[in-house]
Protein backbone atom coordinates (compact mmCIF):
# COMPACT_ATOMS: atom_id res chain seq x y z
CA UNK A 1 0.00 0.00 0.00
CA UNK A 2 2.71 2.58 0.99
CA UNK A 3 4.65 1.59 -2.07
CA UNK A 4 1.69 2.16 -3.95
CA UNK A 5 1.06 5.41 -2.34
CA UNK A 6 4.53 6.86 -2.62
CA UNK A 7 4.63 5.85 -6.55
CA UNK A 8 3.31 9.14 -7.76
CA UNK A 9 0.78 11.41 -8.53
CA UNK A 10 -2.56 9.56 -9.50
CA UNK A 11 -2.54 8.39 -13.44
CA UNK A 12 -5.10 6.45 -14.99
CA UNK A 13 -3.31 3.27 -14.54
CA UNK A 14 -3.06 3.30 -10.96
CA UNK A 15 -4.89 0.80 -10.52
CA UNK A 16 -2.57 -2.11 -11.56
CA UNK A 17 0.14 -0.63 -9.50
CA UNK A 18 -2.16 -1.22 -6.34
CA UNK A 19 -2.19 -4.63 -6.18
CA UNK A 20 -3.62 -4.90 -2.86
CA UNK A 21 -6.37 -2.36 -3.28
CA UNK A 22 -9.21 -5.47 -3.23
CA UNK A 23 -7.98 -6.12 0.30
CA UNK A 24 -7.57 -3.44 1.39
CA UNK A 25 -11.29 -1.92 0.07
CA UNK A 26 -12.66 -4.93 2.12
CA UNK A 27 -10.63 -3.06 5.39
CA UNK A 28 -12.68 0.21 4.26
CA UNK A 29 -15.97 -1.65 3.91
CA UNK A 30 -15.90 -2.95 7.53
CA UNK A 31 -14.89 0.50 8.66
CA UNK A 32 -17.90 2.03 6.78
CA UNK A 33 -20.36 -0.93 8.28
CA UNK A 34 -19.03 0.01 11.48
CA UNK A 35 -19.54 3.40 11.23
CA UNK A 36 -22.98 3.54 8.92
CA UNK A 37 -24.08 0.23 9.85
CA UNK A 38 -24.70 -1.97 6.84
CA UNK A 39 -27.89 -0.14 5.46
CA UNK A 40 -25.78 2.94 5.15
CA UNK A 41 -23.16 1.19 3.70
CA UNK A 42 -23.12 2.10 -0.35
CA UNK A 43 -20.28 1.62 -2.89
CA UNK A 44 -19.53 5.53 -3.10
CA UNK A 45 -18.55 5.69 0.55
CA UNK A 46 -16.21 3.60 0.68
CA UNK A 47 -14.97 4.46 -1.89
CA UNK A 48 -14.94 7.98 -0.18
CA UNK A 49 -13.01 6.56 2.77
CA UNK A 50 -10.60 4.56 0.30
CA UNK A 51 -10.27 7.80 -1.41
CA UNK A 52 -10.45 6.04 -4.83
CA UNK A 53 -12.64 6.30 -7.50
CA UNK A 54 -16.15 4.61 -7.25
CA UNK A 55 -15.38 2.84 -10.02
CA UNK A 56 -12.53 1.35 -9.13
CA UNK A 57 -14.74 -0.39 -6.12
CA UNK A 58 -17.21 -1.77 -8.16
CA UNK A 59 -14.92 -2.97 -10.91
CA UNK A 60 -13.44 -5.21 -7.00
CA UNK A 61 -16.79 -5.63 -6.02
CA UNK A 62 -19.80 -6.19 -8.74
CA UNK A 63 -22.59 -5.89 -6.10
CA UNK A 64 -22.72 -4.62 -2.60
CA UNK A 65 -23.52 -8.25 -2.04
CA UNK A 66 -20.32 -9.34 -2.83
CA UNK A 67 -19.27 -6.52 -0.82
CA UNK A 68 -20.27 -7.69 2.23
CA UNK A 69 -19.86 -11.29 2.15
CA UNK A 70 -16.10 -10.07 1.43
CA UNK A 71 -16.29 -7.56 4.38
CA UNK A 72 -18.11 -10.40 6.69
CA UNK A 73 -15.85 -13.14 5.57
CA UNK A 74 -13.03 -11.16 6.74
CA UNK A 75 -14.15 -9.84 9.85
CA UNK A 76 -14.89 -13.67 11.15
CA UNK A 77 -11.24 -14.52 10.22
CA UNK A 78 -9.41 -12.27 11.26
CA UNK A 79 -11.53 -12.14 14.78
CA UNK A 80 -11.37 -15.65 15.33
CA UNK A 81 -7.63 -15.71 14.62
CA UNK A 82 -6.54 -13.31 17.26
CA UNK A 83 -9.07 -15.64 19.16
CA UNK A 84 -7.78 -18.75 18.64
CA UNK A 85 -3.85 -16.75 19.06
CA UNK A 86 -4.87 -15.29 22.51
CA UNK A 87 -6.75 -18.04 23.72
CA UNK A 88 -3.71 -20.31 22.86
CA UNK A 89 -1.55 -18.58 25.36
CA UNK A 90 -3.63 -20.01 28.19
CA UNK A 91 -1.54 -22.64 30.04
CA UNK A 92 -5.07 -24.13 31.78
CA UNK A 93 -8.51 -23.96 31.58
CA UNK A 94 -8.62 -21.21 34.19
CA UNK A 95 -6.06 -18.72 32.40
CA UNK A 96 -8.25 -19.46 29.29
CA UNK A 97 -11.34 -18.52 31.42
CA UNK A 98 -9.65 -15.20 32.57
CA UNK A 99 -8.88 -14.17 29.23
CA UNK A 100 -12.29 -14.67 27.82
CA UNK A 101 -13.68 -12.62 30.87
CA UNK A 102 -11.59 -9.61 29.58
CA UNK A 103 -13.06 -10.34 26.19
CA UNK A 104 -16.49 -10.16 27.60
CA UNK A 105 -15.60 -7.12 29.48
CA UNK A 106 -13.68 -5.71 26.81
CA UNK A 107 -16.67 -6.12 23.83
CA UNK A 108 -18.09 -2.42 24.17
CA UNK A 109 -14.35 -0.72 24.09
CA UNK A 110 -13.88 -2.66 20.72
CA UNK A 111 -16.86 -1.16 18.97
CA UNK A 112 -14.99 -1.68 15.57
CA UNK A 113 -15.69 -5.09 16.21
CA UNK A 114 -19.27 -5.70 17.75
CA UNK A 115 -20.86 -3.58 15.45
CA UNK A 116 -20.26 -5.63 12.42
CA UNK A 117 -20.24 -8.62 13.94
CA UNK A 118 -24.53 -7.89 14.98
CA UNK A 119 -24.61 -6.13 11.60
CA UNK A 120 -23.47 -9.42 10.27
CA UNK A 121 -25.71 -11.50 13.04
CA UNK A 122 -29.37 -10.01 11.56
CA UNK A 123 -28.20 -10.49 8.09
CA UNK A 124 -27.56 -13.74 8.67
CA UNK A 125 -30.89 -14.44 10.20
CA UNK A 126 -32.87 -13.24 7.24
CA UNK A 127 -30.14 -14.70 4.91
CA UNK A 128 -29.47 -18.21 5.87
CA UNK A 129 -27.20 -17.79 3.03
CA UNK A 130 -24.76 -15.75 5.34
CA UNK A 131 -25.26 -18.45 8.02
CA UNK A 132 -22.06 -19.98 6.25
CA UNK A 133 -20.00 -16.98 7.56
CA UNK A 134 -21.44 -17.26 11.11
CA UNK A 135 -21.52 -20.83 11.46
CA UNK A 136 -17.55 -21.23 10.08
CA UNK A 137 -16.77 -18.16 12.83
CA UNK A 138 -18.87 -20.10 15.21
CA UNK A 139 -17.05 -23.68 14.38
CA UNK A 140 -13.75 -21.55 14.67
CA UNK A 141 -14.47 -19.98 18.04
CA UNK A 142 -15.37 -23.77 19.21
CA UNK A 143 -11.94 -24.93 17.84
CA UNK A 144 -10.29 -22.48 19.74
CA UNK A 145 -11.72 -23.36 23.09
CA UNK A 146 -11.52 -26.61 22.33
CA UNK A 147 -7.66 -26.17 23.37
CA UNK A 148 -9.01 -26.43 26.95
CA UNK A 149 -12.23 -27.69 27.25
CA UNK A 150 -14.46 -31.29 26.04
CA UNK A 151 -16.48 -30.68 22.40
CA UNK A 152 -19.57 -30.40 24.37
CA UNK A 153 -18.59 -28.10 26.98
CA UNK A 154 -17.02 -25.98 23.92
CA UNK A 155 -19.92 -25.19 22.29
CA UNK A 156 -22.56 -24.10 25.51
CA UNK A 157 -19.44 -22.03 26.08
CA UNK A 158 -19.17 -20.09 23.24
CA UNK A 159 -22.85 -19.72 23.39
CA UNK A 160 -22.61 -18.17 26.65
CA UNK A 161 -19.45 -15.85 25.62
CA UNK A 162 -21.70 -14.64 22.89
CA UNK A 163 -24.46 -13.90 25.88
CA UNK A 164 -22.63 -12.35 28.48
CA UNK A 165 -21.11 -9.86 25.33
CA UNK A 166 -23.74 -9.07 24.30
CA UNK A 167 -25.97 -7.77 27.67
CA UNK A 168 -22.07 -6.52 28.87
CA UNK A 169 -22.12 -4.16 25.90
CA UNK A 170 -26.16 -3.75 25.78
CA UNK A 171 -26.60 -3.31 29.96
CA UNK A 172 -26.49 0.58 31.16
CA UNK A 173 -24.35 -1.22 34.12
CA UNK A 174 -21.98 -3.46 32.80
CA UNK A 175 -21.88 -6.80 34.27
CA UNK A 176 -19.44 -7.15 37.43
CA UNK A 177 -15.82 -8.96 36.50
CA UNK A 178 -17.02 -11.29 39.10
CA UNK A 179 -20.16 -12.56 37.76
CA UNK A 180 -18.94 -12.92 34.08
CA UNK A 181 -16.11 -14.83 35.50
CA UNK A 182 -18.29 -17.31 37.90
CA UNK A 183 -21.41 -17.80 35.03
CA UNK A 184 -17.97 -19.00 32.68
CA UNK A 185 -16.90 -21.49 35.99
CA UNK A 186 -20.18 -22.56 36.26
CA UNK A 187 -20.90 -23.56 32.68
CA UNK A 188 -17.37 -25.21 32.20
CA UNK A 189 -18.01 -27.39 35.53
CA UNK A 190 -20.10 -30.79 34.98
CA UNK A 191 -22.37 -31.31 37.72
CA UNK B 1 -60.52 -1.76 15.70
CA UNK B 2 -63.35 -3.95 14.19
CA UNK B 3 -66.22 -1.38 14.99
CA UNK B 4 -64.06 1.14 13.01
CA UNK B 5 -64.08 -0.56 9.95
CA UNK B 6 -67.35 -1.73 9.76
CA UNK B 7 -68.01 1.98 10.48
CA UNK B 8 -69.19 2.03 7.16
CA UNK B 9 -67.12 3.53 4.18
CA UNK B 10 -63.75 5.44 4.69
CA UNK B 11 -64.55 9.35 4.97
CA UNK B 12 -62.26 12.21 5.68
CA UNK B 13 -63.21 12.43 9.81
CA UNK B 14 -62.85 8.85 10.21
CA UNK B 15 -59.68 9.22 12.39
CA UNK B 16 -61.45 11.10 15.53
CA UNK B 17 -63.55 7.38 15.28
CA UNK B 18 -60.69 5.01 15.23
CA UNK B 19 -59.30 5.86 19.21
CA UNK B 20 -57.29 2.67 18.80
CA UNK B 21 -55.43 3.70 15.48
CA UNK B 22 -52.12 4.95 17.17
CA UNK B 23 -51.98 1.81 18.90
CA UNK B 24 -52.50 -0.31 16.12
CA UNK B 25 -50.32 1.62 13.76
CA UNK B 26 -47.29 0.67 16.65
CA UNK B 27 -48.15 -2.98 15.81
CA UNK B 28 -47.99 -2.71 12.50
CA UNK B 29 -44.58 -0.53 12.85
CA UNK B 30 -42.84 -3.99 14.38
CA UNK B 31 -44.47 -6.13 11.25
CA UNK B 32 -42.76 -3.32 9.26
CA UNK B 33 -39.77 -3.77 11.12
CA UNK B 34 -39.89 -7.26 11.51
CA UNK B 35 -39.98 -7.39 7.00
CA UNK B 36 -37.66 -4.74 5.91
CA UNK B 37 -35.25 -4.04 9.04
CA UNK B 38 -35.34 -0.68 10.69
CA UNK B 39 -33.58 0.67 7.39
CA UNK B 40 -36.35 0.07 5.56
CA UNK B 41 -38.75 1.24 7.40
CA UNK B 42 -40.53 4.32 6.38
CA UNK B 43 -43.79 6.48 7.63
CA UNK B 44 -45.01 5.39 3.60
CA UNK B 45 -44.25 1.68 4.53
CA UNK B 46 -46.09 1.82 7.63
CA UNK B 47 -49.44 3.08 6.25
CA UNK B 48 -49.92 0.89 3.44
CA UNK B 49 -49.16 -1.63 5.80
CA UNK B 50 -51.69 -0.74 8.13
CA UNK B 51 -54.24 1.02 5.28
CA UNK B 52 -54.41 4.23 6.26
CA UNK B 53 -53.15 7.96 4.78
CA UNK B 54 -49.31 8.68 5.36
CA UNK B 55 -50.65 11.49 7.27
CA UNK B 56 -52.31 10.00 10.04
CA UNK B 57 -48.74 8.30 10.78
CA UNK B 58 -47.04 11.41 10.61
CA UNK B 59 -49.92 12.53 12.55
CA UNK B 60 -49.38 10.16 15.65
CA UNK B 61 -45.81 9.82 14.78
CA UNK B 62 -43.84 13.21 14.16
CA UNK B 63 -40.47 11.21 13.01
CA UNK B 64 -39.36 7.93 12.43
CA UNK B 65 -37.72 7.92 15.72
CA UNK B 66 -40.58 8.35 17.81
CA UNK B 67 -41.93 5.30 15.31
CA UNK B 68 -39.36 2.98 16.24
CA UNK B 69 -39.41 4.16 19.72
CA UNK B 70 -42.81 3.11 20.39
CA UNK B 71 -42.38 0.07 18.58
CA UNK B 72 -39.68 -1.20 20.24
CA UNK B 73 -41.10 0.00 23.62
CA UNK B 74 -43.92 -2.34 23.02
CA UNK B 75 -41.80 -4.92 21.94
CA UNK B 76 -40.05 -5.41 24.44
CA UNK B 77 -43.22 -4.73 27.14
CA UNK B 78 -44.90 -7.70 25.47
CA UNK B 79 -42.49 -10.08 24.99
CA UNK B 80 -41.26 -9.20 28.65
CA UNK B 81 -44.72 -9.78 29.88
CA UNK B 82 -45.62 -12.97 27.92
CA UNK B 83 -42.13 -14.77 29.73
CA UNK B 84 -43.11 -13.59 33.07
CA UNK B 85 -46.19 -15.15 32.80
CA UNK B 86 -45.05 -18.31 31.31
CA UNK B 87 -42.20 -18.52 34.22
CA UNK B 88 -45.41 -18.13 36.53
CA UNK B 89 -46.38 -21.13 35.57
CA UNK B 90 -43.56 -23.10 36.54
CA UNK B 91 -44.08 -25.32 39.83
CA UNK B 92 -40.09 -25.84 39.92
CA UNK B 93 -36.60 -24.48 38.70
CA UNK B 94 -36.47 -27.46 37.19
CA UNK B 95 -39.42 -26.85 34.68
CA UNK B 96 -38.51 -23.48 34.74
CA UNK B 97 -35.25 -24.29 33.17
CA UNK B 98 -37.87 -26.63 30.76
CA UNK B 99 -40.17 -23.78 29.55
CA UNK B 100 -36.82 -21.81 28.67
CA UNK B 101 -35.12 -24.58 27.09
CA UNK B 102 -38.37 -24.19 24.59
CA UNK B 103 -37.96 -20.41 24.68
CA UNK B 104 -34.77 -20.95 22.80
CA UNK B 105 -35.16 -23.38 20.66
CA UNK B 106 -38.23 -22.30 19.18
CA UNK B 107 -36.70 -18.36 18.81
CA UNK B 108 -36.47 -19.39 14.66
CA UNK B 109 -39.97 -20.06 14.63
CA UNK B 110 -40.90 -16.72 15.74
CA UNK B 111 -39.35 -14.29 13.21
CA UNK B 112 -41.73 -11.69 14.62
CA UNK B 113 -40.02 -11.16 17.91
CA UNK B 114 -36.36 -12.77 17.48
CA UNK B 115 -35.54 -10.12 14.25
CA UNK B 116 -37.31 -6.91 15.36
CA UNK B 117 -35.13 -8.17 18.72
CA UNK B 118 -31.59 -8.30 16.84
CA UNK B 119 -32.85 -4.78 15.08
CA UNK B 120 -33.46 -2.94 18.42
CA UNK B 121 -30.18 -4.39 20.09
CA UNK B 122 -27.85 -3.25 17.15
CA UNK B 123 -29.39 0.65 17.34
CA UNK B 124 -29.07 0.11 21.34
CA UNK B 125 -25.58 -0.60 20.78
CA UNK B 126 -25.15 2.86 18.52
CA UNK B 127 -26.96 5.05 20.45
CA UNK B 128 -27.23 4.51 24.21
CA UNK B 129 -29.92 6.42 24.38
CA UNK B 130 -32.24 3.32 23.13
CA UNK B 131 -30.69 1.16 25.90
CA UNK B 132 -33.31 2.71 28.42
CA UNK B 133 -35.58 0.07 26.26
CA UNK B 134 -33.03 -3.12 26.60
CA UNK B 135 -32.16 -2.21 30.04
CA UNK B 136 -35.70 -1.95 31.26
CA UNK B 137 -36.25 -5.14 29.12
CA UNK B 138 -33.52 -7.04 30.92
CA UNK B 139 -34.95 -5.85 34.42
CA UNK B 140 -38.19 -7.44 33.62
CA UNK B 141 -36.48 -11.00 32.16
CA UNK B 142 -34.77 -11.12 35.74
CA UNK B 143 -37.52 -10.21 37.62
CA UNK B 144 -38.99 -13.39 35.82
CA UNK B 145 -35.82 -15.73 36.24
CA UNK B 146 -36.46 -14.49 39.74
CA UNK B 147 -39.53 -16.32 40.60
CA UNK B 148 -37.07 -19.11 40.59
CA UNK B 149 -33.49 -18.31 40.95
CA UNK B 150 -31.38 -16.22 43.07
CA UNK B 151 -30.33 -12.55 41.92
CA UNK B 152 -26.99 -13.58 40.82
CA UNK B 153 -27.53 -16.38 38.93
CA UNK B 154 -30.74 -14.64 37.15
CA UNK B 155 -28.37 -11.97 35.61
CA UNK B 156 -25.55 -14.89 34.35
CA UNK B 157 -29.06 -16.89 33.11
CA UNK B 158 -30.58 -13.83 31.65
CA UNK B 159 -27.49 -13.63 29.90
CA UNK B 160 -26.69 -16.93 28.55
CA UNK B 161 -30.18 -17.56 27.73
CA UNK B 162 -29.46 -15.24 25.01
CA UNK B 163 -26.45 -16.12 23.98
CA UNK B 164 -28.34 -20.33 23.43
CA UNK B 165 -30.69 -18.19 21.76
CA UNK B 166 -28.70 -16.51 19.36
CA UNK B 167 -26.68 -19.65 18.38
CA UNK B 168 -29.36 -21.63 18.19
CA UNK B 169 -31.12 -19.59 15.78
CA UNK B 170 -28.06 -18.62 13.22
CA UNK B 171 -26.15 -22.03 13.72
CA UNK B 172 -26.77 -23.93 10.86
CA UNK B 173 -27.59 -27.39 12.24
CA UNK B 174 -29.90 -26.18 15.43
CA UNK B 175 -28.42 -26.73 19.02
CA UNK B 176 -28.89 -29.88 20.64
CA UNK B 177 -31.71 -29.67 23.66
CA UNK B 178 -30.40 -31.82 25.45
CA UNK B 179 -26.73 -29.45 25.42
CA UNK B 180 -29.70 -26.31 26.21
CA UNK B 181 -30.65 -27.84 29.45
CA UNK B 182 -27.27 -29.19 30.27
CA UNK B 183 -25.89 -25.28 29.91
CA UNK B 184 -28.70 -23.65 31.92
CA UNK B 185 -28.77 -26.74 34.59
CA UNK B 186 -24.73 -26.11 34.73
CA UNK B 187 -25.08 -21.87 34.90
CA UNK B 188 -28.05 -22.54 37.99
CA UNK B 189 -25.58 -24.67 39.80
CA UNK B 190 -23.74 -23.04 42.59
CA UNK B 191 -20.34 -24.31 42.75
Amino acid sequence: MAQARSAGPAQPSARRFDPDRRDRLIDTALDVIAEHGVAGTTHRKIAAAADVPVGSVTYHFKSLDDLLTAAFTRLAERTAARYAEDLGTAESPDEALDIITGYILGMLGSPGTLLPSYELYLMAARRPELRQITDRWMSRSRTALAQHFDAGTTVMLDAVIEGLSMHSALALEPLPESLVREALQRVVTPR
